[in-house]
């Protein structure tokens, strides 16, 4: 028998650097609110989402015409034209474009992990898709949670508990990792009742306080779409646009020369 | 009515920098076993403990005679009189005496820890004391786990949610930390068998496959000292041994010249 693929989860970006692995899949994750508006963005015909860590880099890209939705502290940037809630990336304003994403956790996790073997974009509302594509891709897994600001983020070690059990019931994957370990029993008090159990969480009092809390069930509803975004080459794209993985075949020459 | 004390969790020395504050009290915790160790050095007579981070320090040391607890890894370095297990700091080799200590994780977290305004040493041992050790002296509280080479332990977490709930069930304090309610959502999950639950976590694992994993039990039984080792000047001292509190006024001047 071959070993099992291993799951392993990273609560902040403060410590991605002792889970990186050229040879991992990396799901980022930031619920509240990046990687839930980066889903919807696509289930909204998105053609690609171009992930900047910066506002200087999200400024320049805004001055070479491309639309850009940017926010820091949950607050859209003067210059903008949108932020970070979901119900921004509608079709009317996102289909068939490209667009340029800055925000205070969520776009900087993409950027660290982007060494790793492939990168997606992990939320509830696709949470079954990308659970089906890491069991069939046969890699180990490293869910990286962005947190606020370097710390522990409730709302993403749930959604990693909740990826850890689905990946586990596969039975792809095994964990003997302490923080896979605290996702799952987290995520088990959390399961019966989300809204409530996330009522504590520091960033729905943040959203709160902005009045931004409005996605707070939609963030929360597992299933939505088929949608995996994936990183390549720079940009967010689609992985049904990814012809019979060719493009991560180059990729992976690209890398070699 | 005055705010409450805050209390807040840090996961792993990786992100302590985004906790520091010098009015801050920090609770260094690492269960299994540096900090059950230095408790029961203290229960048994030991004078003063030198925390040390590095194999270089701890080997000068040893050549100007001291006697020195050293491990990595959970073995014992070769020039040390012994290792990391709390049943090594016997009365016999401890008592009215100052060691050098110096582990894996722990005496790195409490040298990190030092510009913080007390920095006193937790674990299961002294649970109840270091409660009201710290209600009473009014600061807010850093729980600082060491963690495992930067990650995520359970058992510093579990712990640090047993903390927590002590501290709230004191009426003086308050937490909004997602960390803080996280730890004491995984410590009312582990409560009711800390053994068994405990199976599961890495570090035992680790143990067991040295032949280390004796002291577990041990390390998990609640009050067994009133004990409270606090930092000074480089050194840890028992609380007792602190009249009147005297030698942190003197330090505070001193800091402040």
């Amino acid at each position: 028998l071959p070993r099992k693929q291993r799951i392993e989860v990273c609560f902040t970006p403060a410590v991605y650097h002792k889970f990186h692995n050229n040879e991992t899949n990396v799901v980022v994750v930031d619920i509240l609110r990046a990687t839930s508006a980066i889903c919807t963005a696509f289930m909204n015909g998105v053609k690609s989402i171009i992930p900047v860590s910066t506002i200087e880099e999200a400024l320049k890209y805004k001055q070479q015409g491309f639309l850009v939705a940017a926010e820091r502290d949950g607050i859209v940037l003067d210059f903008a034209d949108f932020g970070n809630s979901p119900y921004n990336f509608t079709a009317e304003r996102v289909k068939g474009k490209t667009i340029v994403y800055s925000t205070t956790n969520g776009t900087q996790a993409v950027n660290m992990a982007k060494e790793a073997n492939k990168i997606i974009i992990g939320s509830f509302l696709n949470l079954q898709s990308i659970t089906n594509f890491l069991a069939s891709d046969g890699h180990d897994v490293v869910v990286f949670c962005s947190g606020w600001k370097d710390r522990f983020s409730l709302e993403d070690s749930i959604f990693a508990g909740a990826l850890v059990e689905s990946l586990i019931n596969t039975n792809h994957f095994e964990t003997i990792c302490d923080s896979s370990l605290a996702a799952g029993d987290l995520w088990s008090i959390a399961k019966t009742d989300l809204v409530t159990y996330l009522q504590k969480a520091a960033q729905r009092s943040r959203l709160k306080k902005n009045n931004l809390d409005d996605v707070i069930e939609y963030c929360l509803t597992p299933n939505q779409t088929d949608i995996i975004p994936i990183y390549y080459t720079g940009s967010l794209i689609s992985l049904d646009n990814c012809e019979n993985d060719n493009i991560f075949i180059q990729r992976k020459i690209k890398l070699k020369i």
